[in-house]
């Protein structure tokens, strides 16, 4: 196999720092900055606000999600906030 | 990779002895103080308070809880108890 | 990382012979002595109580209660039986 | 620590070849003798019951039932049969 | 511990070419010869009938069942077919 | 144990190549040629049709079906189509 | 055995950097360039979009997808969109 590999999970360690949005499974999204993350899909998001159905529902000030339940991360790209 | 990576269940560890709120899967909410947390996020809260839709509905002395029923730990600051 | 780690499930080991209120994910709740519990949360209560939905609903001179439907574990204190 | 740790799955051996009631988690019960267990709580019931909803509903010679559905075993003492 | 152990899934082995009914967790029931089983449960079934709410609804030549569906496998005794 | 042990899993390899129907849990069933298939029942499928309640609802002219959703794999013989 | 035996997972490598559609378990479908894949499924998708009910309803630059939710990836020929 000529191409070269990129394992998922390490490219999401690139995206530290960075504004992302993790999904979970069951209707709630997190949005904020995400401070860390692991092979599991853990994530510690700072200023992070909580939308569920769509609608901001709470603020956190450090939250740590258990990857288990993570659906996807989507990686903000500056034009799409 | 030059930047520094660190584990967000290492992380969880510098809230030992803070205040936290565990949240469930099953719109169950426990507060309290987080004696001892470990990798899988099992966690023993001390004078804890369990909140069930929003409403306080028990009191715990002590409670361990297993880590494959948390959805996330929040971890309070000062401003926001 | 200078504070002492305790682990929240050798915490539990403490607990044998102390009454404890061991909660299931389907809204059941078993309370008795804790006999024997392992790190799965695989417990064993001698002169248990079922309640279902609060109500005491059936006794067990001994039960083995299988750790992964666990929801958490309520170490009694002396003055919340 | 200074007290003897016994494990829950070592302790269900001691009740192999004795009258058992494997309750599963969905309203299933199965009472019969228990020729054989493993730590995962797979289990063989021989002269077996079931019981749906409380009621008798199927009787089986043997039956190996996969642990991963099991909820708890309860021993039968002398005087709850 | 004197008495000898038998695992329940070594046990399963003996029921080789066995006349056997699988129950699937979701009302799904499979009977036939089994032709091979291993530790997690993993079945094949020849000359299969299957049964969806007790009647038969679908004939297989040859079916692959995954383990982890499996609630648990009756062996057929000569008296009960 | 005189009798010749064979895997489950190990069988299925030898349907390499032949008409396969893989069903899902939740009521989908996908019918094609089994390219590759793996023990955790990971399954490649070519000139795949979908099936949801019964009926055809889409063509796959390749498929990549994770395990751990198969309920099971029916193998066709000449004369089941 | 004498045919040549192909993992599942990694025929995927193969289609890296191709158009590819992600269905999850909960009626989600995600398209897009698969920039990424490991052997859980973990996928990163490029430029993608998300169908809910069939009906496009987001795209996303940069998404990771968190393999144990997936149902299946269809690789898309040149002629299937």
């Amino acid at each position: 196999m000529s191409q070269q590999v990129k394992k998922p999970l390490n490219s999401l360690q690139k995206a530290i720092n960075k504004q992302v949005s993790v999904r979970l499974k069951m209707e709630l999204e997190y949005r904020g900055k995400m401070a860390s993350v692991d092979q599991y899909m853990n994530v510690i998001l700072v200023d992070a606000t909580e939308y569920s159905g769509g609608n901001p529902s709470a603020n956190y000030g450090k939250v740590v999600i258990r990857g288990n339940n993570v659906l996807f991360i989507k990686i903000s790209s500056d034009f799409e906030p």
